[in-house]
């Protein structure tokens, strides 16, 4: 899941201070009783950290034979990336599609989105900074390795990301079981954005209010709903059929 | 997930010889020493079913004021159906498609295949026997109690009753990420049935080779493959969004 580690207690404090988001897991020697150890595992509960207490053994085989001062820290692989940033750099085209995750909160369904999401090809996936599950080992194995590869962007606020995005050529379609358009029914030649609800209660209605489009999934049997990773794998590989259509 | 129950040392010994698949747990009292209830016990363990010790006022909560006589077995609402019996009573149409399971053995992804294949409007799943996931609580929960609303039909021998759905007018395609086709490559215009490979080998040699043809779905980033259920939903929804279309 990660190889890389950060270890030494000024350089884990200073991680700890300036991306703490990026810290998967700390380790500490059990019988480590210093100042510093105390300051690393309070701001580890700050940031919702998981801290261990670990052997020496454990540590340097973790590191090797480095002077790790007893603290190592587990450094995910996962490029989080910003709103802001990430748009700057972008140059929408037809080809161009992202996934907004409007409060994902099982980690296996958002590790099952990032998987699908980089095997259709989508561009990034926005999510937002609360309330969504974070990108942890659980989400990490779900996605069987393949969670690195697509850029996950990160915003405060998922509503404004969104008008943003509306600003900058992307149409906005929203998956709704309640729309009468299906995915099958628009094209999507234009840079997309799909945004996927949350499991239990949908898209929050102001995040459907911001929509150029809802889209449904057409059910029988009287099922209510589809799990969230399959409806945003359907939603995905729809739109990558329509552009393999258009290349042929 | 289950309303239905047998009580009684006899009727439950009865179902246990009878059907004891359709049993999902057995509650027994915990202070019975019968020897009956040491039969129960011995063909639950054999079965594979749950056994568990409860007071007295566990049985009654499930069942009422009736003569339990210490013994209550939970009954799966799921109805399996034999293989021969589902076809003598199908008569195949071009909006006929079903799955076949080549040994999924994760009950989450066996759940979300349920729920997926029942919204899709897919008329059976077909499932091996043995090393196959079992209907179970889990599988239950994750089909988000739509398991019971599709037919699930089981078979000692897939690739037998693949040839014997051959026979029966349905054409066979296999998941094979090494296919040149993809899942858009092909009209399902015909009784279809759809073959999912193991999680992690895929589908077996053989059963590959009675397909009538091979599917991939294209994939980016060096993924390898999605998730099993991913797969059956994209495959699923691709049949039914064809059959729309041509009923248009």
């Amino acid at each position: 899941m990660t190889n890389k580690y950060s270890f030494g207690t000024n350089p884990v404090q200073e991680l700890l201070s300036r991306e703490p988001d990026t810290i998967e897991k700390i380790f500490i020697r059990d019988n480590l009783r210093s100042s510093a150890s105390y300051t690393i595992v309070n701001a580890a509960s700050g940031h919702r950290i998981p801290v261990v207490k670990v052997p020496e053994a454990k540590l340097t085989e973790l590191v090797g034979d480095v002077n790790h001062q007893g603290v190592v820290a587990a450094i995910s692989e996962i490029k989080y990336l910003e709103f802001e940033d990430w748009l700057d750099e972008l140059d929408p085209t037809p080809e161009t599609a992202v996934l907004c995750l409007d409060e994902i909160e099982d980690p296996h369904n958002l590790g099952a989105i990032l998987r699908t999401a980089a095997a259709a090809g989508i561009s990034a996936v926005i999510v937002p900074k609360h309330r969504q599950a974070p990108v942890n080992a659980t989400v990490l194995k779900t996605s069987a390795g393949t969670a690195g590869r697509i850029p996950i962007i990160r915003t405060v606020n998922l509503n404004q990301a969104i008008l943003t995005l509306k600003e900058n050529k992307f149409w906005i379609a929203g998956l709704d079981q309640t729309a009468k358009s299906t995915i099958w029914d628009q094209s999507y030649d234009v840079p997309m954005a799909f945004v996927i609800g949350n499991e239990g209660r949908g898209m929050r209605k102001k995040t459907g209010e911001h929509c150029d489009f809802l889209l449904s999934l057409p059910m029988e049997n009287d099922v209510e709903s589809l799990n969230a990773s399959v409806s945003a794998a359907l939603v995905c590989y729809e739109w990558k059929r329509q552009m393999i259509q258009r290349q042929k």
